[in-house]
């Protein structure tokens, strides 16, 4: 079985099989209660669902904003340092990774856009001591993305930075290169914005940090790397539209994804793997086990996410995967074109044995060594569902990005849970602040 | 209970109460077994051991060698693409990103040694395509790490890049540029750089893929990125001398984390994350994920080892670990000295109330961050190792791969498979390659 909604395809016939048809009927008539719960804004957490219009209800406005801020900070920056953690983080870096140059960082004159790097998702005394010194010879310019302003590690990074921007430029040159993503009224960050007359953007009360990529946490830094914004937000809007126009898992991917998953939960994979064949979606995979493992972790329940790039990880966790413990399955992101265009070439000597592939596109390569990967993991009692998309462009980033939103919150509502709130976030923090003596 | 050898300390007092004390007792005496099986050399895959004398066995002419390559590719070198893929990629990528400034790729004109690329660890065209553009205005050279020369991955990108390296320099010195890490008598790579006249190194007969960082699979490309092998070495060898000269658990930290894992997953724990709070420990996770799923991964069974960089992701999966499924235990990997000295500055406005931890240097709350952690997941259900090492240096670095590959062994043989094959790698080749008509 498998389902299309525009350009991103769920298939689940190498998933379904694991389980009962029975079950799976069950378990897509729990997902059609799961979307009207969403869709009615009767479930739980019913006051965080302000993404669900993130794509459809952005002004032109804002857009122009975010994009004229961009522009602004990229003509004065080698560097732009964005600041933030969790889901102020993993959404912008995992689009912009997906789309810039894997290579960027070596072609020193040919840049068109700055690099974009990251602070304070971490307290590593070494990576902020490095990051400050290799600004020391650049120019560069800060966002900084939080709510409240207090959130230990970015306000650290926040802190470090501030002071060495105004070391360098001086206060009012400094504050120019400041712009502050936060709350829209309350809060540190908001206050020292306004003291301080930081450029500003709002993010909406009733969006969670994990689900708040398509607001100007994510698409300002987007913005910033020369991404399109607005074929971004395109992308996700028709999905959107698409989804909430399809209320049956036949005809709804994001609903059979869900449906499936917790299918194959119920039958005791309590691992699922994010799979792309694709490296520079590694952090797409990040983003996706914060959007899960946040959303549905909780009461003792939930899908353990792990995430894999292949082939690479085919010669680490791949033995595990087709030959270890049977408890986990896979969800394999394909990629259907790349942006390039490489192939391989022929060898006289063919010493190596490759002129069989000799002449055809490393993507024809990849693509068969996906199918067989698939074949061979299901034989060897691992589940796969595949979702596949045309394109590595914002576009498709965006109704991708969507796409796993709205599942996310289907599956939680089916696990029986609040897809958005993340209590135990909390509980660390409050051993760190006592030993801190805060 | 912990116990510490060569500044590698393990404490298990965070976990072994989640399991009965005779159970305990129990996994400790097998631990003794395994570990008598592994240095009598009576244990499954037993024609595999060469690991455990590597770090003891290298000759001085054979490090002299290794670093006299590496001066000579440096010196002719902007770049050096490391081809390889599993353990021919993992062991060195982990130390060098471990040892290596986070932003040295920021670094346009101080930088002293060569930038490290790696290649033919996937089949992506992007991938290659943008690497291949990218060297186009470099100075580079290759190191092609395969034993056989034939393995997919790596042999696609060594085809294009000798195809490059030919088209730029002509076909002799595009060989005096290569470096071939392989078989010491047979196979397509050997013939080709008997053929060629490349620089050659051996990879040992009895020493797999995953356990090769301590030969010149993992030591020449960690020689190239300027850092100091004989040290390296040497941690290594006192942590085999002081491993194999403690046959008690009580005594011996290798056997302890051993016994310890094994418990818990004896007591339903399926899942080990491996946490760092230092993110340039992350390819170093990536590295045990293989060392641990691969050599465990077998017959069914398994603890499947995932990774986390922490604070960062416990505002991603700390959700999930301190209230989600109660399936999973954690191994802390601590550095308790950072090699920066970077303190939270002082603010008059203390506008995001950061003031009480001023003058602090970063590590200190770090730490703070990871004592609070461990005592929130505890309290959660979910069980903590803790590993720490003094520093980020070579030394240590040795001393705890090696402290791994010996866990691991005796971890295997615990579980009762064989720690040093990977039929299972087999199965999505066969399939990919009669998708390709081979």
């Amino acid at each position: 079985m498998e389902n299309t909604l525009n350009h991103i395809r769920v298939g689940v016939e190498n998933a379904v099989p694991f389980a009962g048809a029975d079950e799976f009927e069950a378990a897509k008539s729990n997902a059609v209660k799961a979307y009207n719960e969403l869709l009615n804004v009767s479930g739980a957490g019913n006051d965080f669902l302000g993404w669900l219009d993130l794509p459809s209800d952005i002004s032109k406005n804002l857009i122009g904003e975010i994009e004229e801020t961009a522009y602004y900070l990229r003509r004065k920056s080698d560097v732009i340092v964005v600041v933030g953690i969790g889901g102020s983080y993993l959404g912008s870096r995992a689009v912009i990774e997906a789309l810039q140059d894997s290579f960027k960082f070596l072609h020193k004159k040919k840049r068109r856009y700055p690099m974009i790097v990251f602070a304070g998702q971490n307290i590593s005394e070494d990576y902020h001591a490095e990051l400050i010194d290799a600004l020391d010879r650049l120019k560069y310019s800060v966002i900084v993305i939080s709510k409240s302003g207090t959130t230990t590690e970015p306000a650290i990074a926040f802190r470090l930075l501030r002071a060495n921007l105004i070391k360098k430029y001086g206060h009012e040159v400094a504050a120019s290169r400041i712009v502050a993503v936060t709350d829209g009224s309350k809060g540190a960050l908001k206050s020292l914005a306004d003291k301080e007359r930081y450029r500003t953007f709002v993010i909406p009360d009733d969006v969670g940090g994990r689900y708040s990529v398509l607001s100007p946490a994510g698409l300002l830094p987007i913005a910033c790397a020369g991404f399109d914004i607005k074929q971004f937000i395109k992308g996700a809007e028709e999905m959107e539209t698409a989804l909430r126009g399809h209320d049956k898992p036949e005809d709804n991917p994001a609903m059979l994804y869900a449906a499936t998953r917790n299918l194959l939960y119920q039958n005791g994979k309590a691992i699922e793997m994010l799979v792309s064949f694709n490296p520079s979606l590694a952090y797409f995979i990040e983003w996706w086990k914060q959007l899960f493992g946040e959303s549905e972790g909780k009461e003792n329940k939930g899908i353990f996410p792990a995430g894999a790039v292949y082939s690479t990880d085919l010669h680490s966790l791949g033995q595990f995967v087709q030959e270890g413990a049977r408890n986990l399955f896979e969800t394999f992101l394909w990629i259907e074109k790349p942006k390039k265009n490489l192939s391989v070439p022929m060898e006289k000597s063919n010493q190596d044995g490759l002129d069989y592939i000799a002449g055809k596109n490393l993507n024809y390569v990849n693509e068969k060594a996906m199918l067989g990967t698939i074949k061979a993991h299901k034989d060897g009692g691992v589940p796969c569902i595949t979702i596949s998309a045309p394109e590595l462009r914002e576009k498709y980033l965006g109704a991708l990005m969507y796409f796993f939103e709205f599942s996310c919150a289907i599956s939680a509502y089916m696990l029986g849970v609040n897809p958005f709130n993340q209590p135990g976030v909390e509980a660390y923090k409050k051993n760190m602040f006592n030993l801190l003596g805060k």
